[in-house]
């Protein structure tokens, strides 16, 4: 039976520093917003709080950008530090466009500029924020320290927003999950007619991920995670890297 | 303020034939579910309903298929007079796999076997549906009708699910919106620190088409709609067709 779904807005998070105990900070603030953990639900977290949580930041006056950094960032028109940094955690540049840089990170993702940003970080345009250095891992940290605190039967996402192709406008999507199975094979469910479906698998922790960014907004740090409720998953653990599509089955790179 | 979103699935719609008045069932599955429609719902409705009360059904015995369908057909391993309704959707042929057609729709959605599926059809294999002429205004003849009847200002997606490069597992996707923006646009807002946000677009309709997608699961006629409440969107309204990126400003085409 499919019931209702929610999601609720977590708020008054304090502004996240290296160092923090981001499951803390998140259960005090579930806490004040009169929420208890359940099983089954889901705790969306923004990408950039646990960057923050984690140190991930660079200040780019430490950053010599190399020769190639150099070249690369005259012909797209970006700070050649900057542009170093995003080098330094992609494994390959696929496409270049004024101002962006199309990478595939070391983690696998392919998006905007390996996820390096300005914005929301330290309030000092001199220092970057990066990816979590293994999200999944950062989802399961999370996951194991509010178990802890609940004892529910949580899962727990990171997500940010990805362009794409084809469509425009960024939507949410999970670079970190645990207790969560990353994709939902429907192979072998029936239809209402008792066929077999032809949609094969489908793509949970995007879905979800998108459905908390509907709240979180841009603003991720007014909303920086989202409690997901009443959304039927299964707890097969693969983490977000499973969702990465191998490059041989890939048709489109 | 950000407040909490429910997605309420509307369930108890008969099943959708040719010819049936879509507002007028889910106006009755609306109230049999006790809910009445309010300023800002948006009512999220699955692609395979829509196309069903649109008469968009193709019986594959009427079907001649040309001989470039039964080359492609061969190619592909699937049924040829299926290849031929396919293409009949079709503007281009991007990629293709064993048992898949990656196309260009008349729409200009880029998606698997243009959206042409078997699957809670009829009850019949030998059926098949096509998605909406025109999404955008079977989305906007809905909500007129629900907008009489209830006298709310409500937004309609229509949605489907699409597989995407980079990653597994389909996710829903708008393919026609009427009373909401498709893309909500950042550019010029500040961040908590008073700067500027660099991500600039938000894929607002498809943030909502994956949401309700959890909610509808792949059964999509036992949930064909998605009431969802407490998004704040911007109402000016150029369709779901606005998402469409123009293939002279997409990297990966």
């Amino acid at each position: 039976m499919t019931t209702r779904v929610v999601l609720h807005p977590i708020r008054g998070l304090p502004l996240v520093r290296p160092g923090d105990d981001l499951a803390e900070l998140l259960a005090a603030s579930l806490a004040a917003d009169d929420l208890s953990l359940a099983d089954g639900d889901v705790l969306v977290v923004a990408q950039k709080v646990v960057s923050k949580a984690e140190g991930r930041l660079v200040r780019l006056a430490d950053v010599t950008p190399s020769a190639a950094a150099v070249d690369l960032a005259a012909r797209v028109g970006k700070d050649p530090r900057l542009v170093e940094v995003i080098l330094g955690e992609s494994r390959a540049v696929l496409r270049t466009v004024p101002g962006v840089l199309i990478v595939e990170t070391r983690l696998g993702f392919i998006c905007a500029n390996a996820g390096v940003d300005h914005s929301n970080v330290a309030g000092d345009e001199e220092w970057v924020a990066l990816l979590p250095a293994d999200p999944d891992a950062s989802a399961a940290t999370v996951r194991a320290a509010l178990r802890r605190r609940s004892g529910a039967e949580v899962a727990v996402l990171i997500n940010d927003s990805h362009g794409r192709p084809w469509r425009e406008g960024a939507v949410g999507v999970a670079i970190g999950a645990a207790g969560i199975a990353a994709v939902a094979d429907l192979r072998g469910r029936l239809d209402l007619y008792g066929r077999p479906l032809r949609a094969t698998t489908v793509g949970t922790i995007d879905e979800l991920a998108a459905a908390a960014s509907l709240v979180m907004g841009q603003a991720d740090e007014a909303v920086p995670a989202v409690l997901v409720r009443g959304v039927a998953f299964a707890t097969d653990d693969g983490g977000a890297r499973a969702v990465q599509r191998a490059a041989g089955r890939d048709l489109f790179r």
